[in-house]
């Protein structure tokens, strides 16, 4: 494969045999060179986490008759992007994208998204980076339908670039038959999940959690992720690896410590 | 022990048997009813990871002869917070306090820190929340030396209070025998790490990695958390949940998308 056509680094969470990541390879196919190296299972809610206390292993694997080249690595999204850079590659990529999850990760869902953390760690490697995701946890979702705008998002970040340490999130609503109404830029919602343990006990009467939630949106801005979302638009948030928060810094000051 | 305290809960990422998180439990019992909830072995570097293809286990459990209530969980430390607040409190901490690390989570490190995640948490919960760490690995570290620098904060933050999804930073330099020369806020330092994977081969011939790395700070800025760590300032940085990139946002409107 010719060395002139941009060399594309495909990453997930959900895994490396998930068809939202099968259908992202197709189309990253059309636009470079790409090479993937994605989690063996599932890493879904695994955030920023890196391995440090275990051992990585990334192996070359077939799956599909696609002209890319597979790795699947035994940690998470994030072990995958520094594995690639690292280990696996031999030139620094041009893009990473990450996805397409099987689920929302617009709203604050973008910190604990192990999709996302990817798309984060792609940057912080000075690659411009993009984490897609579709609002349908099921694992037969309708990802086609996103096709062109995904590849299109895709081709405008090679051609444009992205700034060190910034990435794009980007959340596609479930499809329903309708083209989508477009593309937003704008703001994460301010929302959260608030949790609901299940509580069982074990064969052995000891107790045991399982974490479920409910998400919660709480921002009635009309400039936010959700707002997009709610209303049939493809939503592109624009995402900072710099978390200090500025605001606050005058007031920190005054206080006597 | 009387209502009127404040709830002060305490977590970490260096496991419930920490030093780090004894000296933590000592001084805010100080300052309030303890309850730690804190994860059962080491969960450095797991960020803000959740577990959603597991079970939790919340036990109580009795470490040292200090009047704290404590709870060891086999999650991470963002489980910790959500375990602590959903199941294991009666009430909503006044509250939630972490650490202290054991090493540096100044600069990029603090996306990557568990230690930092339970504080981010604890902020989107609507609790004031602050993470401590000490610029020193060994579990034997002088963490006594930060005492009143520690208590100072967190006295401060349940008076004034933080900002819902905001939380602090806090990083203390290895203690070199002279009083610290004070405590600057600043900005979170633009640094990254450069990642060398130690290739081996096991037993059997199969190769896997260890991932290693060397910390590599570009920011020549006086004005970060790096510079201030050098100069034997005790570092804060006010830490954001939102992390929208908004500098980029009018750019971003005029790609064609």
């Amino acid at each position: 494969m010719s060395k002139d056509r941009p060399l594309i680094l495909v990453c997930n969470d959900d895994g490396i045999t998930a068809p939202g990541l099968r259908c992202l390879i197709s189309i990253m196919n059309e636009l470079g060179e790409v090479v993937v190296v994605a989690p063996d299972g599932p890493q879904s809610g695994k955030g920023h986490s890196i391995t440090l206390e275990g051992i990585l292993r990334c192996d070359e694997i077939k799956i599909d008759d696609g002209p890319q080249k597979e790795y699947s690595v035994s940690g998470t999204p994030v072990d995958c992007v520094k594995l690639a850079v690292n280990v696996v590659l031999d030139r620094k990529p041009d893009l990473v994208v990450s996805g397409i999850n099987h689920g929302s990760n617009s709203s604050i869902n973008v910190i604990y998204s192990g999709t996302m953390s990817a798309a984060v760690e792609g940057s912080l490697e000075g690659i411009p980076s993009v984490g897609f995701s579709l609002l349908d946890y099921s694992w037969d979702a309708d990802f086609n339908s996103a096709r062109s705008h995904i590849k299109n998002i895709a081709e405008s970040i090679l051609i444009k670039g992205l700034p060190h340490g910034t990435c794009l999130n980007v959340n596609i609503p479930m499809h329903n038959g309708q083209p989508y109404r477009g593309v937003r830029v704008w703001r994460q919602a301010k929302a959260n999940w608030e949790e609901e343990f299940d509580s069982r006990q074990d064969p052995r009467h000891r107790n045991y959690y399982w974490l479920t939630g409910k998400f919660v949106n709480y921002d009635t801005g009309e400039d936010t992720d959700e707002w997009a979302l709610e209303n049939y638009f493809i939503s592109v948030v624009p995402v900072n690896s710099d978390i200090t928060a500025y605001g606050l810094m005058d007031e920190l000051r005054h206080w006597k410590i």
